[in-house]
């Protein structure tokens, strides 16, 4: 089961100056910041009620959000949906025709299992499912 | 205050197609559809916990989303937050050095007033405050 819009991620070119930015909008202070090696992205939260603001500055060019800004620019980069069990969500998802990226789960930012879906499946929409991990 | 992430609005060519492929997504039904006549487009609404996804289509070529829809693709074309008191934000904001679009606030879909920020203030994402209307 989907149960909450955990976050929703944003990239950025320059984190400094967009983590300067969302302070003012949402009138509240960043409260972490990550860097994933990983996936080549450092990671910034504000919490707006149940749900994150996450921003995204890629740490090399090769990584997906360098792509993604390249392509399309600074902007709303997934949705991601908290679920309350990944894998029979991955398993019901892909059985009902959505392009699942990974099928076994990843360990994400803010020690969450996570599995994205191909947004050429979901209107082009980039949907992450996540689930915190125990 | 921005107290909530209320929805996430996603502009779909076809909301029939798009009904569907959320529905299986979210497994839930969208609980409501709504034309606004003065925006040209019709929404659907899905909810997840406190937070909905709105549906755009346009009703008509020259609708702001069939502009997007034409220059961007479908996509997620807004994040709305709920306010306490969308005047007293909209003051704030622009005093803060956002560009907001509408000075006074509009009638939005949902029954809410509403008032629009422009993305070239905000990362190139289109902010929505959005207030209940008593």
């Amino acid at each position: 089961m989907l149960t909450n819009v955990e976050h929703i991620g944003i990239a950025v070119r320059d984190i400094q100056i967009s983590n300067e930015l969302f302070s003012k909008l949402l009138n509240v202070q960043p409260y972490k910041s990550e860097t994933v090696a990983s996936e080549g992205v450092t990671t910034s939260f504000f919490r707006v009620n149940q749900t994150k603001i996450e921003l995204l500055e890629a740490t090399n060019p090769d990584s997906p959000i360098a792509k993604f800004l390249e392509k399309k620019g600074e902007g709303v980069h997934h949705i991601a949906f908290e679920v309350d069990d990944i894998v029979s969500e991955i398993n019901r998802l892909k059985e009902d025709g959505f392009t699942v990226l990974n099928e076994i789960p990843k360990l994400g930012a803010d020690n969450k299992l996570v599995c994205f879906l191909h947004p050429k499946s979901t209107n082009s929409v980039l949907i992450e499912l996540c689930q915190e991990r125990k």
